[in-house]
């Protein structure tokens, strides 16, 4: 039995890690989904909570032949324990897949094996792409599995990505550090 | 469709938890099981990571009827904020269960319907006197589904347990603030 | 004019410290009421928010012949930058009123001027006592100003209390580290 | 009784906030300043301590015809819980004034109101370009009720704000994360 | 070459950490004493801070044959990440040297070598013992290297020790939630 | 006897900050290097561990006439209790050396001494420049003292720099929030 690790922060999950995860299930029997900064939501950057992000992940992997943990993985900002951070909140694993530099040299320096593939390069590109589309709510449907539109409108996911992202009325302004939102 | 939330440390998860399981299964649908402590590990009270625990509740009831979700919660230390902290990192709920007094408190402050259940009663003594029954290694295989026996063996964790359980030598002696191990 | 600067946890806000008011009143023209561990709630040892704190303390003080400031002081855990903490969130203050000796002890190696006086030591007394009373819910009104009354009524602060004080039903069995509840 | 909640930064209290005070005095008894980044200070965006902008309300605001709190909101950093952070350290408050889409959405899904208002657009223009005047300690006075005159001369603020905002001495060179000075 | 690594609270520095580090110079070239709960300080437990532990560890070895390393390690609370955090903050060291099980535990786990000792068990217990002897200001100078002594001294480390642990006027009064002094 | 403290990231140690040490060994007995950020690693920005970074300052410094302790100070992210934070760290010193607008500031609001220096101009900009010929593995070995070059070496650090900054793949892609590195 073999067991994979792929980290993301699934926002949304799309079409580009639905291909990276059926071509890892040619590969391990299990995969842990690692949702990375399961902390944040409600930004133009992290619009979705890990609670949504984990039913995205379900109910677009529930006919796959994988058994998946999707696992949230709060932030720790602190590369150096990263690695112990994420095995201390996942099923262990054999070897994880990430074509991220950081995240392979972390793993690397800490003895795990990792694996790289050029498609993914391709999936990287299309969270941002994906999520300036729900901002225009136009064509972003095409870009993610049929389960994620519809857990998408039920949480009114596009009004509340529409809201955060609204930089015009928000310059200066955020009601803590790391968001985008405060009145002067 | 109904979604369940039930809250507990599954430190480890015992036949306890398991009879509780059983019985909300024939109320819901679907079952998110809230990991708490998810950070902690490798004292008397949390010995097991939350990957580790994960293991333990997929594994013993990968046959039962019921769709489950578990969901490692992190320590927010903060009872005024706990539920939001808890329904970010969930799927949605429609009931929580748990027949704790401060976490009855806490969802029925935030309007959230929760169904407590004297059968509780007894899982809760369960815990400690099982982790007792471990750091003896005698007789606690019988109280846990045989699925945990075996994640237990794989990963050590009755020496593990015995080992951060040893308070004649560490009397006094604690590498950081909450735990139990320091040398003066 | 002369600023001064009292800290408590105020839990609840009771006639210990309003007598302490009364005396201090004489001292300065206006006064700081730091309210201590404003970030706990909903335990036995801090039952009320820093919000509802903050009203007590208002309600209590509006007709005395005094400006007051009620702040929340968060807990940051570190005797060593906790001056410096308290200064920041703090009108600027001349002097400070404690009897405790931890904080007698910080602010003298900061170089502040501390006050201390034997009728602190009643008032210490008290903080434990009223929340018991509160718990059986008889004779507590007795030993709070009647705006304090009125407070708890409000915000069924007796109820709360004794749920989050309902040790038998939560043995071994916390949500998180540092409180009183959660499953097994 | 109606009590309202407007939350800002404050750095500095200006016409604009002073304006919108004005105008909500209309509507509600009691007005909750929430101070937000209460645990900032001493940078560019956020020159003043929380106990600076306490001291700049409450002189500001002596005069008005409504009861005020001032209430230090320090940074949680995490949307998902920062109503249930705000409501446990603030009085209680019927409806919150904001026209901050951020914080717009995140009261909406917590089921509180919200009045939103074009006035706000102004005000929030103008927290930058005070700060920038005070730099070059030049037309600022005009913009800010004439007790933060004062205030800010007391504690030789524009000093303050001159030295942490002088980015030629402090390229690439931060003490911490997210400041802005730290010799390499 | 061969680095050791000696964990410690040293709280203060005494003789049985002297002849632990010189039972330990026959075995290594340098040796990395980390200074454990480095952050703190001015309790019963921890009365003295890290840069006052990392004097009394340099004046009491200036004339051991021996390259040491004072390194303060600020509490994490996470067991799981403990070994990472340890080993980012300290010089890369072959052998770690702990007699307490969940040190013992925590670098098996990870894979570092860890020696014990007898002797070990003679230090732990003089760690309370000797802070005890401080509050009574009695006999406690017999069991410190005398450069601990000065130090003592010049910062007025007895009267802070007595201060701090003056549980008579502290008691349920704490200024914040791990510490020993807070004003009711 | 006089002890300096001078602040630093140190990302590496190099020749400006080597030319600083001497010039201030002029005016002091002793000298602390506070390591600031000593809690990041692995970035573009701070490449080296706080452990790394000890060791260059000490290889680098082992035949310098001067005392020198180096001491990690972890990020606290709060300018108003920064003197504090680092006070409590280090051993005692009686004067600062700085030419950091805010580091001047914050010693100065405190009641630190702080000497600046037109020299420290150029160590600043080196820090950047050094990196960045890091990345190209080119030309740095000339700025920075030969033990430093030994242990960037010996740590495979050309290697991690250039990972860690490789933003062609890294791009809107970090496994947490303050980092460079996260798959989509």
């Amino acid at each position: 039995m073999t067991r994979g690790f792929y980290i993301g922060r699934f926002q949304p999950y799309h079409d580009g890690h639905h291909h990276m995860v059926e071509r890892i299930a040619g590969e391990v029997d299990e995969l842990v989904l690692g949702i990375g900064s399961a902390d944040d939501s409600h930004t133009r950057h992290n619009p979705f909570t890990a609670g949504e992000r984990i039913m995205m992940i379900t109910k677009a992997l529930e006919d796959a032949d994988l058994v998946i943990y999707p696992v949230p993985i709060e932030d720790l900002d602190r590369n150096a324990v990263w690695v112990s951070h994420v095995r201390s909140m996942s099923p262990a694993f054999d070897v994880a897949y990430s074509n991220n530099p950081l995240v392979v040299q972390l793993f690397s320096e800490a003895g795990v094996e990792v694996r790289q593939s050029p498609m993914f390069e391709r999936e990287k590109l299309e969270g941002t792409e994906i999520r300036e589309r729900m901002i225009d709510d136009e064509g972003w449907e095409e870009l993610v599995p049929s389960a994620v539109v519809d857990i998408v409108d039920e949480i009114d996911g596009i009004e509340r990505l529409q809201r955060v992202s609204d930089t015009d009325g928000a310059a200066d302004d955020r009601p803590h550090r790391s968001n985008t939102a405060d009145p002067e």
